[in-house]
């Protein structure tokens, strides 16, 4: 029955939908595909309302003891294969949304169950270790072959955390301390008897009014650091103590991009100017200015490589450092492994920070000098957590295995297009297309945003937004295009519910 | 051969030691204490100087890509068993320090390892779910077979998070938001356009001057918000932002506290005085008060159930929140689950934050309003991790069958009069010995601590500092009396090289 369903529902997409039929010069290409997942699904399965009766009655208890209000389905992992994430009312939806963007090779992925399933997975959980004071005699190799193999070029070290805030915050701590290590004339200096009084009374000169400049929109975390650098959404940060930092207008962009060249040389031209005013002017010195390559939770804001490249010089010429915050945008996403690696800079950045698609977190940096002068200054108990860093190894191999990077580059460029052609047919829904060349992670505008994202999970797909008005696709790098046509049939589905 | 030198090291310690000998009225009760480990070593083994040579090979390699200063030994988990802790050069060390206080059950516990290996476990590590969007179907299961089964009277609910400092600046978000509601007159209150507008720009009345009032010598964490309220070392704080919060003066007490408790007492009046007067005058109104029921990184710092009752008392009047830091003390170590269950308070803490020993963490609350009035206001992509949760319910499993909270507490009374017995005998060494009562949670100084704890690893002991001067013990949950004996004729042994 259900998957009588599942074909009538493909069937009747494909039969209905223009832009779908569009596609079918790719059809031949697609027939050819191989998937990653053979046993996952062929289509989604929309068994009721969503959230239907089971979900409603497992969210009233667990609102018991945990607070439900952000939920958007209570999820059935057991039977969520590839691309398709089930709930527990036997709908089966194609996810693009990938739990914030943080699933990278698909549910129950067979290579990482066998990583899960190893000894080392086992004796990882159970003897957790303070990595900063007794790693495992292999913690050195695990470090080699997953985390350090990807590192960014030039960046050959790491600091290890637990979540996205946390590794942004060790990264600004790193700049702090490295700030004021310049400032004291090297890392042989001592304190000052000065220093090491007021730092306890949370005072300059040991504890210094120095900042971290973000853009406008951008998203760090939601720690009290982190936070002071997210300027996305006021409910975000309402009624939490914030530090008196600098924020820069993130470049306002036209898209298509290749359409408004010169205006938007211009507007990364002002913002540039408004960094390097601000690095000068601020009254609390700037110790690094963090940006994302992407801003994602802000609403997809893209700059180009021009910008970044500037942020670069500007950042290097007034000895600041320059963090990019690679936690949404890292491990794939974009078609390169990073996203900066699409910049093409001339020296690296000072520091890249990851975690989601990791599924661990941390700051990789390459500067020696970027360690602090001394012990313990940067260290925590745990310090990341090594049967993540497990999974992340065994998420390298799966990518460098099924050449997932290669896959989303071009799954991404084939959606690119198919969106490009609903835009032209549906320019009032679908506006501001952006995210070309930049693998799937792609976006748009669209006046009923809300709306279309809750009619999308009836058309069997699971979708987010972000900032005011943008539908973001993140989907995992597993991605293929026959899933590809399958979302583009429901965008155009929802479009004509709308 | 080790097995050999295991025995002689035993047999000579027994023979030599005066305080091993006193302890042999016991003998008999030791004899048919049934180990929970009975593969676990009889004694440890010293087998090369420590580092050993292979140790020191492989911190220089790993030192290439991760900071190792802080680095004790390079541990083989797969060779550490229960109490022991195993090194790279065949030394198999009895470890009553266990990772900062964070291994309750023994390495290679044979249930967490059922636990790891089991199918449950393998979906959460691999399928990890944004715990506020799209919860696993048992989810509220899990939670209440597991964190919430051991949640603090009173305290129903649970935010979950990744470790200690998280935990802690969940907490603060929490009681600041709550704090705002109040002025603001309830839930249903709506923010102030300015209110939306400051926020984004880290200024007031959106991003208010409110804070943290914590006490001197505390230890909450390393992340802005709480290393704001840290106050342990200069190096936790020094270079790095700071916000403007106050500290109280934590009870300076004289040990043992049966012998001093009239000044002791005058001495905790004054603290909760200053407590008070700060909450009533400090510039940046005072949210909440945080403290730990030890303080533990600060130098095993004790007060009396009376302090913590007081506290209770002047931040209800003043309608501050109280928040219970038990990530060290939590999870049995103090001879009661929690150790805040030894104060007898009328009302429960608002807030208690856990880490460490649950190998997961998070806050418990049980006031409802304590949910911030709208969705999205506490959350964050991972918000946890379910894998560490499962290890947090097999611990929980094991502490229930074994009763290990009721033998932390009888072995801790059999360790502490042992200890009572040297301080008697090494008055210079073993000065203000603290923690009677309190499970295996003891400390004491010594006025060469540094060497003490060097010196132990030498007679097959790994032990911890906490503050300047404090010998600290953080065994495990699983530390019997034929352990507690090992390590008291080491003690002697230590301090007989000093």
């Amino acid at each position: 029955m259900a998957s009588l369903y599942r074909s009538s529902l493909r069937l009747r997409s494909v039969a209905r939908l223009p832009a779908a039929r569009a596609l079918s010069t790719t059809a031949q290409l697609r027939a050819a595909e191989k998937p990653y997942f053979p046993d996952e699904p062929t289509a989604p399965t929309v068994a009721t309302a969503i959230p239907g009766p089971k979900n409603k009655a497992a969210m009233a208890e667990l609102d018991k003891v945990f607070d439900v209000r952000s939920l958007n389905m209570l999820t059935d992992y057991t039977k969520s294969i590839g691309n398709y994430i089930a709930d527990l009312d036997g709908n089966v939806l194609l996810d693009v949304y990938a739990q914030i963007a943080s699933i990278p090779v698909g549910y129950n992925n067979p290579h990482l169950l066998e990583v899960a399933k190893s000894p080392e997975m086992a004796t990882s959980l159970i003897n957790r270790p303070a990595l900063g004071n007794f790693p495992s005699a292999d913690w050195s190799h695990i470090l080699k072959t997953g985390i350090l193999k990807v590192a960014p070029k030039g960046l050959d070290q790491v600091f290890t955390a637990m979540a996205g805030s946390d590794a942004n915050e060790t990264a600004y701590k790193a700049a702090f301390m490295y700030y004021r290590q310049m400032q004291r004339g090297g890392p042989e200096k001592e304190f000052t008897e000065e220093e090491l009084q007021t730092t306890m009374m949370n005072q300059s000169p040991g504890s210094p009014q120095l900042s971290i400049l973000s853009f406008k929109s951008a998203f760090h975390g939601r720690l009290f650091g982190s936070l002071s650098t997210t300027r996305s959404k006021a409910i975000h940060k309402m009624d939490i103590p914030a530090f008196d930092w600098p924020q820069a207008s993130f470049p306002s962009l036209k898209y298509p991009l290749e359409e408004h060249v010169q205006e938007n040389a211009q507007e990364e031209q002002r913002c540039l100017q408004e960094v390097e005013r601000l690095i000068k002017e601020f009254h609390n010195p700037v110790a690094a200015v963090v940006v994302e390559p992407i801003q994602s939770e802000g609403g997809d804001n893209h700059a180009s490589p021009a910008f970044f490249q500037g942020l670069r010089e500007i950042t290097k010429r007034n000895n600041v450092l320059f963090i990019v915050d690679e936690v949404q945008t890292g491990v794939g996403a974009t078609g390169k492994f990073w996203a900066h690696d699409h910049w093409n800079l001339q020296t690296p950045p000072d520091i890249v920070t990851f975690s989601k698609k990791a599924q661990t977190a941390g700051y990789y940096y390459g500067n020696p000098a970027l360690r602090p002068n001394k012990p313990y200054r940067q260290f925590n108990t745990w310090m990341g957590d090594p049967a993540r860093a497990l999974i992340f190894r065994g998420i390298i191999e799966e990518i460098e295995r099924l050449k997932l990077v290669e896959n989303t580059a071009a799954t991404g460029d084939y959606l690119y297009a198919g969106l490009e052609r609903l835009a032209k047919q549906y320019p009032e829904h679908l506006q501001s297309l952006r995210g070309k060349g930049q693998g799937t992670f792609i976006a748009w505008d669209t006046p009923k945003r809300d709306e279309f994202l809750v009619k999308a999970k009836g058309v069997g797909v699971n979708i987010g937004g972000s900032g005011q008005s943008a539908v973001r696709l993140r989907p995992m790098l597993i991605f293929q295009k026959h899933h590809a046509d399958i979302l583009l049939e429901s965008v155009e589905k929802i479009i004509k519910q709308l």
